[in-house]
């Protein structure tokens, strides 16, 4: 069965994974900038394992992704507009060939055209449930699994209604003190869910959390 | 300077030190019990210390009793009544001879009279203010630190108000989903604290927050 995974989501000592005020400027909220304490640990693995070098990080960096079919985002991870679409210049924050190279399916209530980019990746626009939009996820994923690539509501609409199979997160020795916490209002859905894996390599740790 | 100091403080991956409904026959209220998944390792660090073994887990437990001359704590880690005392028997959870064998001061909006306990553990109770308890706390200690023992609350409190110098919690592999957390509504009291170590042992990860 193909499962609905999550990787490689990082969240501060204290549980969030942006601060507050997300912006073009900022696209981690105040306090967090793309590369710093937060997602050090990240760009890390991402460099090592271009230098062919192993390790814990890039071990559980490389997991995300292999066997993904098809990912589904939120629309503040997919750009920092809020309300209904100025206009549709913009594309994402990946550039012209978004590192996806499958179906994208971004969460709004603002629904727009599909967006074909080079390299195989392909934004679907839309406003159905997460239920839907699983079936539709993995339909295009096609026997491969379906990450589900964030920010904190979207993964967190997913796992209070039990959709996820595995989520593997990064706890990061920084302290961010408000914005989108992860972990958090998610009703009887944690209580579906256990810890799998704690691992701390030299950066930060690593839990991976699965069904009960 | 002597120093204010908090060590041992466990709390979940999603950063809860004990869940809801905390009661007699449940101390870290509802799906906690003690010496479960939570404490775990530090019923193994005690039992490692004891039979002299060393390790991660033994090192951090072992620094929290060092040099320690006074212990604060909030009314709920005393006892599991709420409100007015009904009767004054309850003499905390740790038996006659408490392992503090110094003052320790209880803050409750109920004080009663001070209670003298074998082998040195005097309770006092007080509804002052954290930094007047505090002066009290450095007095007694003559010169050692200042130990907060917990719960979420009074660290919380503690936080806050910028008086902690050095807080050791242990990040344990369950998820506990509602109940008391600890790094939470710290106002700008947080941007004050960094994170200074994050050491995995084979069972928790090791956190420590000083000033910045
Ligand atoms: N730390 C990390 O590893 C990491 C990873 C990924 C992202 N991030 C960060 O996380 C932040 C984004 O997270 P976020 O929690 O703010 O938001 P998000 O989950 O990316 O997006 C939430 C938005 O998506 C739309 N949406 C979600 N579910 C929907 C549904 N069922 N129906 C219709 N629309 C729905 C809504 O937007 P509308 O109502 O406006 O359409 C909602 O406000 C960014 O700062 C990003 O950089 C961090
Ligand atoms: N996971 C761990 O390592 C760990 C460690 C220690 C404790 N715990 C658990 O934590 C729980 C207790 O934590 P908690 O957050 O519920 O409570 P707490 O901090 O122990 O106690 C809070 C109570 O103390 C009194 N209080 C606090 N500050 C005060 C002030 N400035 N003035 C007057 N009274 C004040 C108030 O009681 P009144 O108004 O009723 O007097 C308040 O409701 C227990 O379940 C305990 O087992 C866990």
């Amino acid at each position: 069965m193909p499962k609905v995974r999550v990787h490689n989501v990082t969240v501060s000592l204290d549980g969030f994974m942006a601060g507050p005020n997300q912006r073009l400027d900022a696209p981690f909220g105040d306090g967090v900038g793309w590369g710093d304490e937060l997602h050090a640990w990240f760009v890390g693995a991402m460099e090592d394992l271009a230098a062919g070098k192993g390790g814990t990080d890039v071990e559980y960096f490389a997991r995300g992704d292999r066997n993904i079919g098809a990912t589904i985002m939120g629309r503040n991870m997919f750009g920092p507009q809020r309300g209904a679409w100025e206009d549709e210049s913009w594309q994402g924050w990946w550039g012209d060939n978004p590192p996806y190279h499958h179906d994208v399916f971004v969460h709004t209530h603002h629904p727009r055209p599909t967006l074909e980019m080079a390299g195989g990746t392909t934004f679907h626009f839309t406003d159905e449930s997460p239920d839907q939009v699983l079936g539709r996820a993995f339909a295009a994923a096609d026997g491969k699994d379906v990450r589900i690539g964030g920010g904190a509501a979207t993964i967190r609409q997913y796992l209070s209604a039990g959709l996820i199979d595995e989520l593997h997160l990064a706890v990061a020795p920084m302290l961010i003190g408000r914005g989108e916490r992860l972990l958090d209002d998610l009703g009887a859905g944690i209580d579906g869910y256990r810890v799998s894996e704690l691992v701390g390599s030299s950066t930060v740790t690593h839990a991976v959390l699965v069904r009960r």
